[in-house]
Parts: C-alpha cells; sequence; structure tokens
C-alpha cells in the first residue's frame, strides 16, 4: 500500500499547486499518476469535486481500462480514458489534463493549423530541447464530445515519454515521467502560451503606432 | 439551528474563496443561501462590510421580501430583492453576485445585444450543456438604480433552476441548486469571459500582422 | 496611546492586504492614518521599507509638517508632505498612496487630458455618488519631482472629504473618512482602471474584425 | 558559519516571495547572493529543483569559478557563470534571475534595438535615478546557449553595482548591493515592463477608436 500513499500525497500536493493557481475553473481538470505497470493501476481524481478543496476523497485507483480497482463510491474523472491512453503507449508516470484561459485561446487561434510551434524560447528546455534552434511542436485536436474517439485521437500523438497535447477550447494534456517532470511542462506550456499571447499583441499595438505615424 | 449554521459555514466558505480571488472590490458584491422554503428564509451578506475579512456579522437571516428575520443591528445588502427574486422563481438554493473586470468589459462590449453567446466551448458543461454543438447564451440587463425594477427585470430571466445574467456594468449574478453549483457557474462564466475578451485580442493582434504583411 | 496603537494595527491590517495584491513594488508606495487633530498628528510609513514584509518599525508618527514626532531612527517617507496636504484640507482620516501597472497607464493614457472620467459604472457607488447617471472625475497632475510642489498641486484637488488624484506616471492618491473608506476608495479607482484599459483593447479588437469583414 | 546562514536564510526569503509571485515556471530561474569577498564564494540555487518548495538543499555554496566549494551531491543551476560575472566585475551582493511572461516579451520586441529606455517614470527611482528627465537603459544581449559566451556577453554590461540585463527571451538578471536592493531592482523592471505593454495595447486601442471615427 505505501506506493499508493506516496503516490496519493505527491498528486495531492500537485493538485494544491495548481489549484493555488485556479486552474481547476468550473470544476474542470483532472489528474492522474502511475501506481504500477503490469497490470497498469493509476490514480485518477474522482469525477464531480471542487479540486479546490482538499479531502480524503480527492483520488481512486483505476485499472488501465479506467474503471475503479476495488470497491468505491467514487465515480473516475469522465476523462480517464486519455490518461489510460497516455500510459498504454508511453512509459509515462504522470499525466496532468488542466484549462486555463491562454491555453485555451492558443488552442483556437491556432487550432485550424492543428498545432503551435514555438523556437528560440529558453522554457522549450523543459522539454529537454538545449539546441539553440531546437523547435517544439505542441500538437491541438479536435475536441470530440465522445470521449473514447477523443482518447484515441489523442493516442495519436503520445509519441514520446513526455509530451503536451490542445484539445480545441478544452484545455491541455501533458504528461512525463513523474509528477515533477508532468508539472514542469504543464508550467513551461502555459508560459509559453501566454508569451505568444502577450507578444501578438505587443507587436500588434507597436505596428499600429507606426503604422498611424506613417500615414 | 443546525440548519442555519450549516449555510453560514456553507456561504462562509464561498465568500472566503470568493475575496482571495478579489472578486469584491469596492466593497461590491453579496452572496446567499437559502435556509428553509416556506416560508422563504436566506442568508444574505449584510451591507457595507469588507467581505474580504471573515467576522461574526457576515451574514444575516431574511424573509422573502428581504426584510430581517428577528431583531439585529444588521442591514441586508441593498441588493437583497435580486436574491428574493430568484429563491421565488426557481428551485435555486444559491444566488451570487460579484463584480469582476472580465465580466463587466463583457456586459458593456455585448450590453447592446442584450445577451452573449457561447458555443463550442468545453466549460460550457458548468451548465449541463453536454452536447458538442451546444449553446450557452447569457443575457445582459439594462442596470437599472431602482432595485426593485432591476430586480424584476432580472426575474424575468430566472427560467431555470440554474443560471447567470450579466447586469450592464454591474458585476454577474448567477445561481444553482447549493453553493457547489453557484460556485461552478460562477467560475464557469468568469473563464468565458476572460476567455472571449482574450480572443478577441489575439484574433486582432494576428490580423493585424497579417494585414500588414498583405500591404 | 491607546488611540495610536489602535491605527497602527489599522494601518497595518491595510498595508498586509496591499501587500498581498503586490501594490508596492520596487519599495514604491506610501499609507499614512490620522491619529489626532489639534494638533495635526498622524502615522505614516517608513521611508525604504519593503512593504511586504512586517516590523516593528513599519510607521512612525509625525506632525502637521511631516515631522517625526518624539525621537526616532526613522525616516518618515519621502512623500509624507502630500499626506500632510490631505489632512490640512479635508476632515479625511486615512490617505493612500499605491502605483499598480493599470493607474500608472491610465495616469500617462488621459494625463494630457488632465482627467479620465467615468459614467455608468456601479463602482462609482464606492464615492457614493448613487444617481443612474452619476460622473466621477478623477484628476491627472503633473508628477513634480520637487515634492512641496508636488504636494501643493495635489492639494488644490482636495476639495471633499474623501477623493483620489493621479500623478502622471507616479500612481494614485486616496483619501476618506478612515481607513476602510479610502481602501474601499481604491479598490474601486483601480477596478474601473483596470475596466477602462480592457475595453478599449475589447472595443478596438471588435471594429479590427468588423473592419475586416467589410473590406 | 553564521554569515552563510544568515544569507541562506535571505535568499531562501527571496526565493519564496518571487515562487509567491510564480516567477519560476517550468523551474526556470535561478538566485545566488555573495557570502565573502576573497576567495569569492557564493550561496546559489542547487539545479533541477522546483524553487516553490522550500528544504534543506536549495542552496549550494561555490566559488569564483562557479564550482562546489566542499563536498556535496547538489549540482550548481547551470547558468551559474553569470552569478560569477556579477560578482566578479562590481561590488554586487547579490543576483537573481527569472523569466516572467512581461520580461519575456519585452526581450523579444526590443531586442533588434538591443535596449528598452524608461523616461518620466517614478518607479526610475529603484535605481537611484531621481531627476525628473532621469532616463533608464536596460540592454537586452542575444541568448547564446553556450553559458560561457552568454556569461561574458553578460559581464559587458555590468558596468555599476546595480543594473539589469534583459536576454532575449530567456528572462531578467538584476544585481544589487544586497537582497533588498537586487529584488528593489527586479520587481521595479517587472512594474516597467508590465507598464510598457499596458500602455502599448491601450495607445494603439485608442488609436484604433479614433481612426475609426474619423474614416
Amino acid at each position: 500500500m505505501s506506493v499508493v500513499l506516496t503516490r496519493v500525497h505527491e498528486l495531492a500536493e500537485i493538485k494544491e499547486e495548481l489549484a493555488a493557481r485556479d486552474w481547476f475553473m468550473g470544476t474542470s481538470g483532472n489528474l492522474a499518476i502511475k501506481v504500477q505497470d503490469s497490470p497498469l493501476q493509476f490514480l485518477v481524481t474522482a469525477s464531480g469535486k471542487d479540486k479546490r478543496k482538499k479531502t480524503k476523497e480527492d483520488f481512486l485507483l483505476v485499472d488501465g481500462e479506467g474503471n475503479p480497482v476495488g470497491a468505491t463510491h467514487l465515480r473516475p474523472s469522465a476523462e480517464t480514458l486519455l490518461h489510460c491512453e497516455i500510459y498504454k503507449r508511453s512509459k509515462a508516470g504522470c499525466s496532468l489534463h488542466v484549462h486555463t484561459v491562454a491555453n485555451n485561446v492558443i488552442s483556437e487561434l491556432y487550432g485550424d493549423a492543428g498545432k503551435i510551434v514555438f523556437q528560440g524560447q529558453e522554457l522549450i528546455k523543459a522539454f529537454d530541447r538545449w539546441e539553440e534552434d531546437a523547435e517544439l511542436q505542441i500538437p491541438i485536436i479536435y475536441n470530440y464530445a465522445h470521449i473514447p474517439t477523443l482518447a484515441s485521437t489523442l493516442g495519436d500523438f503520445v509519441k514520446e515519454d513526455k509530451g503536451a497535447v490542445l484539445i480545441r477550447n478544452h484545455g491541455i494534456t501533458v504528461w512525463g515521467k513523474d509528477g515533477f517532470e508532468a508539472k514542469k511542462i504543464l508550467e513551461a506550456c502555459e508560459f509559453l502560451f501566454q508569451y505568444q499571447l502577450a507578444l501578438i499583441q505587443a507587436k500588434a499595438g507597436l505596428l499600429a503606432s507606426t503604422g498611424a505615424l506613417n500615414n
């Protein structure tokens, strides 16, 4: 049992930190952390809770199909299948799904292009890209209301043991070898998204001033 | 008395959380939670308090006309009639009124249209709209200085047991079956408003860059 | 002595709250609260402190000319004369000066006009303007480096017992009958400034989209 | 040893405060504080930690070449050489490097110009510039992936005992005679950057409205 308790503690800490940033607005978001590999078991947030609050019923243990392990009155998050997909297709140990204003706006703004690309940003190093001209691509997938379809669409982009996928107007899902790495990637993505939005506006603002001067 | 105390505790928790987000600027905002149905009695925030502070005089019990139940030196919020309207016209158990910069700007920006419409946003699910093409309409009403007129105007839009109405340059009023649902709706609305404002600016910014390139 | 202690406590609470909002960036800002009328004595923040920290040396007592009352190694804030001016020209009991990004940007944007005007905003009620068409004018004065000149320029606008004056690229100074009212006015101003900036950008953004559609 | 402990405490306090502002996104950022002059020894943040957490292994002592003093399993931050450069070229006692959205956007927006210039801003006084027409220049350098090259490029701009340098898309590095001054400068810069971005957008927004009226 001690591995489970350690993982509960680890995920609770992450939940508390993300809650402090208000990244669970309207009860959105769900978090998962792997407990064992074969058979696959992971902890996932219970459905319909206020994730700003800390209770003994925040997480439950599920199997590789997202079904509860053992008797429980808790229901796993409706989007548990997305976490299943990640653990099946990679060696990730933790996966996080959250909505922020910036990640949703970016997902809509670049949704038709199907991806957003960053280059020349120091924060890319959170993905272990260290070259000066390293490029980071974050795919943006369609937000299918049918969760199994959404999960399998996400699965097509789980090609490495850490990564990030935007779901159009439905937040971001990130994963990494453990809670530390998943959170690092989540933060780096949020930073890059906020940067991109602020840069677009600042550039347009400067352009407008210059244009006005030139007229 | 124990129902009252439970409700006091529930509303105090919500107040504390909204205060932490600074959603009571300039002593604005007021909160209510139903205690019993017949005759209708609900708790409402006392007038003229700093809602960032936690005291024993934060709330008082009022009846269906918004008058204090029992002797008290506290005055109910000047806008208590709006809460009365909600409890009379629906089965809501909690109603919240707060000012945020985003909700006020949205109320002005779309005020002439009388509503703002969201579609294709995951956060719409906070209103229990689950279809992929679900549409959410939030009405925007005129901000009558005369509170009974404002209350009855609001009342015309209280058609379901949960909902949200923007008052032009006067914040938002939301309601739900209990504190949990009312807060969920409040958060979802705030998220959608911030999203909308950020999207408008980002789109205009991209357009400006493209326009400049095409010239 | 007990009045002094009560006032120290009151001002310390305000300082703590404003610090939590990060309204003292770069050690900017200074706060004052009146202790007695004749002769005038008030508490003011000591110079060169990090106002995010709470110490026994945060405030000192000064007289109507801004000189320390009694022996102390503390120096009053360099801008103490502005507070003197307020207490001499009104019945205010508390005055607050803080820098925020929004108040500085507004002071620059409308600096040439010498004022910013708000109308139709609910938050105007923080200034006890209750009519539906109430108008709120906040003057914007030139930022003289010479503090006595700045103080006397400010003094010309201290016409009521509560109010607010923007100093161009130098924050806002507000006052009210006590700490509660001064803080209420400070918050209402900040809300209105953030609202104004967000509205300008949102309107321009919508205009750009519409313009693009019409071309 | 007591000087080391005092410095550890001082730097830990700064770390905690910057963490509360979320200025270490994606494990970015690193902090240093001088312990002694000859031979030079300073404390620096350990590599690969979550700087939001407070542990006994947050800092380690390094020498003038950035190598650990004494046996330790901790690795100094990969960018320790930048701090070495500052202590060698000035009498600074503390140096801080953090990423914020605003400092990164400013570094990109004005990167080609190689600097950003502020004038007429009260917050410039954090740099001890007191004249009414004081001008503050913050250089922006290229973000070399090769740390020794980056460090020596930064070194060319360490001309005073306090200062600030932006690294393009790689945050800001500031220094001052002690932790208090370094943090004051860091905050003033962040304020000025946020101000500049907000002003650019507000001016463009007003211009767009006026332009539309004139057409």
